[in-house]
């Protein structure tokens, strides 16, 4: 068999997340079920970079499964991709995996993506791509707000109930707010981030940005360590993975 | 009657294009419709300035239409979007038209961008927005053949048999082919443009970009003033007006 690393562009829209879940579909069933038909229909399974949930998109999710050897990498994306037609997911590379990587344990960084669309009018061209509030938001200040959060912390109050991780300790290595007209990007960056921790991260600078909450609030909901002291979920749509870092890139190549 | 000027954004995927047609729903119908609510259901007619095809898009479209008056301007773009849902259309702006103005014959200047994704993957996140072409294109030659086309010229060669216009002499003012890795964006500018102008021009560039023509035969194709010596039609997916402008600037305080 060899171990291939893919890289995978999806719409999460039509999906219950990543993960394979009892009540719809999932970015991994569809994978997989692809994968299966390189394999003699033997079921494949995959390991992921980034378990992103229902609604959230991917520009750049890494995944790595294995497959009858003597396949080429050519021949690994273009079947892939036929056999996930017409579900909205597709491998833009496969290469063959170094040695000892893992999709999951060897990433240093994830990159995500969070857009708000600050407008009266409801979104026409990006619906289910972006979170639209149409109360003003003020973006400097959330990014001011969201440096209070840079740092290894214990990140409790960011975290879901449902989290599965063993420690709410987690290092935030970047929170930039930025916008262009109308459009707010929430740039978060971190060797890896609890379930939900961007978008509550996101919830609770929204209320910075529209006035209901001073900034130095922010860092007070931090040191409280309880979901409670932060602010609500920001929704899945305005969400996208859109990178993965590895001590070695197994697609500097392409 | 108080005479408006809208800024509008719509995805064209599901009309028939900008004007009525019987064949199915068009983004003026759902326009006229929701206007026609605030004038005590009759009829209201508006104008635009680019009648764009069936599935092809806007990100700031411009058409006026005349209102009771006495509506403050918030009202007539917040009522408008609340009448059009759930079509994916939206008024970002609405503005009392300058005297003497009219959004199709005062307009100047008409932008348009083209959108080609350039890789061996489908689209998954932007589907309907692009036109994806698998084989490598070359966007710098494709870029330099665009430049032949600039200038004044009789563009009968990229000129539907179905247009309307009275005259083939069109002033082509940009035509710029850029890339952004897979992504080719092509901007084309100019006071007006002929039926089908701007995706006869790029389906003839991509006859370059993939070498099937070397880029001296689009000026040929040019001065052969008919149809059949250019290249197909690109479909309508990658194609969104981006911006009209005006001597004065209805928007501009916006």
């Amino acid at each position: 068999m060899t171990r291939w690393a893919l890289l995978l562009e999806y719409d999460g829209t039509p999906f219950v997340g990543w993960q394979r879940q009892i009540t719809g579909l999932s970015v991994q069933e569809v994978l997989e079920t692809a994968a299966a038909k390189l394999n003699r229909d033997v079921p494949v399974t995959s390991t992921v970079a980034g378990r992103t949930d229902a609604g959230v998109h991917a520009e750049a999710q890494v995944a790595q499964l294995e497959l009858p050897s003597n396949i080429p990498a050519p021949k690994v994306r273009d079947a892939l991709n036929f056999h996930m037609k017409p579900h909205p997911v597709v491998v833009l590379h496969a290469v063959e995996a170094p040695d000892g990587w893992n999709a999951r344990f060897s990433a240093i960084n994830r990159a995500y993506r969070y857009r708000i669309l600050n407008r009266r009018a409801r979104p026409a061209l990006l619906v289910g791509r972006v979170w639209h509030v149409h109360a003003p938001l003020d973006p400097a200040a959330m990014h001011e707000a969201a440096q209070t959060l840079l740092g290894r912390h214990d990140f409790s109050s960011f975290r879901a109930a449902a989290c599965q991780a063993n420690s709410p300790l987690r290092t935030l290595d970047r929170l930039d707010v930025r916008n262009d007209g109308d459009m707010i990007e929430i740039i978060a960056e971190a060797r890896s981030f609890l379930h939900h921790q961007v978008r509550n991260m996101v919830g609770t600078l929204k209320l910075v940005g529209e006035g209901s909450w001073p900034m130095e609030r922010v860092a007070t909901a931090l040191t409280a360590r309880n979901r409670s002291a932060a602010g609500p979920t920001a929704p899945p749509d305005g969400l996208c993975l859109t990178g993965v870092r590895y001590p070695i890139d197994p697609f500097s190549d392409c």
